[in-house]
């Protein structure tokens, strides 16, 4: 396998001690970007000084995104209902995960973030609160909210706010596993047309996923809950649900797992369950097993190995690590330089083709996405997604 | 005059370009305190080592302030309705001077603060939404929201939140003048207790001063509004104008500002008015100005000093500056570091008590308080509100 060369330290030695000492305090801190040393400074950076920026936004407000740092802010917004694999444990204990999430965004993408955690479960509330903050940032990364609810938060968010809005548990996903997607059928020199692909989960992830390979041309997707095949027959559909039912599994299967997975391409597991070794091994020759759930993938690596070409997890330790890291910063960095007024499905696609890009021609069966410490990954996102904003003309 | 050494460059010599130069960008950035430069770096900050202090916080919620940055992290809050003397300008025109606020925080009272700007004015909405925002910061700093909305959202936040909150117009500014009243007196070799004090200005500044005073032992104040003094004959008064009546005014005068005047030994001018030089002469012999209207004081300096013995304004480039800088980030600093749910009387008494004490055995009629930027003033002021609030109980 190919390691990084960043991940000769793995999550195994590492303690619980080292873990919290390095948490205390927490992980974000703010800065001053000119001195504030002497009376002159104070003059320029507060008063008299000051009044005389919020004058020139008060007759354009178009300025303050030159004048303040909201151009650049993202906020990771939560309200700690489905933090990692978790669960609801609400808004505080999902703080160190948004601070990590925020700094994620400054070292990857440049960009300023900070969390905003919300006492509340209620949609109507979280949309509202965000829409009367709407003059304190610049995008919205949606972070760790529970399906159904979080599809429409995105879904009102992005109608009621003119700026960048993501749920990265949805479309950061997406991004990546169709990216690693791309690089594993280019490995193996077929394209993504004629796959048989199996999403296992339909929450956030799931039904990201599904919509994502739809876009990008796989016309044969099916995807599973914890009672089996979504499809059309079924009368216990969720209205998310029901639409996923409408739009995926053409050949109109019925079933478990297993009757989906036979002779089936694809794997991608985004369901924090587990996955038989028969049914892996059912698939067709040549298949690509993306085991996704984290810390405990849905099939072990090295059993699906025995039966799949490639394998791909969300871990650290094991080739192909299939992580958002890879997407949101450089998608947010993109649209909010481009000055995008929300993310389009094209600018998605584009991210996707960027990641891929950056394996270029070091791409193999271990190596289908690029470290998610390479550098040159989100400025080549960003690029990507900026590009495709213009063109698509939401800027 | 005793200029501080910093101020030898005032804000006369700054040029607009100047200005708008530094402002590009904004003032604040977010920051990482710890490194994410490898893979293991990444287990640590974020997946999976992340998920073992969201679960601890789970199960223990107050383990919240030990492993985020929230009990560091003031929120400065505003709806942009009265911004310095500019006005209603709004929340977007309000960032560059909120953003100038939280880098204070920054430099002087070493907490880490950020911005919140609200597309709303309603008092209800205010409130309701950094009540759901509850978890996401450490304490609220109120700024810049228009009387009489201003002191009902600060009453009803004290008692929604379980967190320091203040708002700065009001306490920041009344914390300060006090200060700066003991100073004089002591200068003077007088008391507190026997002073006229008349307060021109009625709004979230002129009702802080009147009650600080009152309870710093000041039984003579006189609060003028642009109607005249505020008395319990007016038909006229708004329930906190009433209120203020019933509690000052102990001579039962009526009229005018010059009525207020003659004979007072103390002018504090909160009002962005003008004060005539006549008025001004008609005070008690060694009488006390405090021009603090900004940028351009009730009565100019110079003026004054030809009728009063101490004069002081807002202003960096007269002796003796009366700016809030020298109590929010202290008061603040010391409310987090004591654990304070909420900030008493008795803090912010003890809060002028610090700043006066920072003067020492410099103390003279043109050195009152210190220079903004001394260094020693928020650690003295943060001592001294921890305990304070330890004495009070409210921790």
């Amino acid at each position: 396998m190919t390691a990084a060369p960043e991940s000769a330290g793995t999550a195994t030695d590492i303690t619980d001690e080292e873990i919290f000492l390095s948490h205390v305090g927490g992980k974000l801190e703010v800065g001053l970007t000119a001195p504030l040393e002497t009376v002159r400074d104070l003059s320029i950076a507060y008063t008299p000084g000051v009044a005389k920026v919020s004058r020139a936004i008060a007759a354009d407000r178009d300025l303050v995104n030159q004048y303040t740092w909201t151009e650049r802010l993202v906020v990771v917004v939560s309200d700690g209902s489905a933090v990692l694999g978790l669960g609801d444990i609400g808004p505080r204990a999902s703080l160190p995960v948004m601070e990590g999430k925020a700094a994620l965004f400054k070292k990857f993408g440049g960009l300023d973030s900070i969390p905003l955690v919300l006492d509340t479960n209620d949609v109507d509330e979280i949309v509202e609160t965000l829409v009367r903050l709407r003059p304190s940032f610049g995008a919205v990364n949606l972070e760790d909210i529970s399906a159904p609810r979080c599809f429409e938060i995105e879904q009102r968010l992005v109608e009621a706010l003119d700026c960048p809005v993501m749920h990265d548990d949805q479309h950061g996903t997406a991004i990546v596993v169709l990216a690693a997607l791309q690089g594993a059928v280019r490995v193996q020199g077929r394209g993504l047309g004629a796959l048989r692909v199996v999403i296992s989960g339909a929450g956030a992830a799931g039904v990201a996923c599904a919509n994502i390979l739809l876009a990008a041309g796989v016309s044969d997707v099916v995807v599973l809950d914890s009672r089996g095949i979504v499809e059309s027959g079924r009368d216990d559909l969720t209205p998310v649900k029901a639409d996923l039912a409408a739009r995926t599994n053409p050949r109109g299967l019925r079933g478990t797992t297993a009757d989906a997975l036979a002779d089936a391409d694809v794997f991608v597991g985004v369901s924090a369950g587990t996955v038989a070794h028969e049914a892996i091994a059912s698939m067709a020759p040549n298949s690509i097993v993306f085991a996704l759930s984290n810390p405990d993938p849905e099939i072990h690596p090295d059993d699906a190995r025995r039966h799949a070409a490639i394998v791909a997890t969300g871990r650290s330790d094991f080739a192909n690590q299939i992580n958002n890291v890879l997407a949101f910063p450089g998608v947010f960095r993109g649209a909010l330089d481009a000055g995008a007024r929300r993310i389009t499905e094209n600018m998605k696609l584009a991210a996707a083709g960027a990641i891929l890009s950056v394996v270029g021609d070091d791409l193999a069966a271990d190596r289908i996405v690029p470290s998610p410490l390479d550098p040159r990954v989100a400025p080549a996102v960003a690029a990507a997604v900026a590009e495709a904003a213009r063109r698509d003309g939401v800027v």
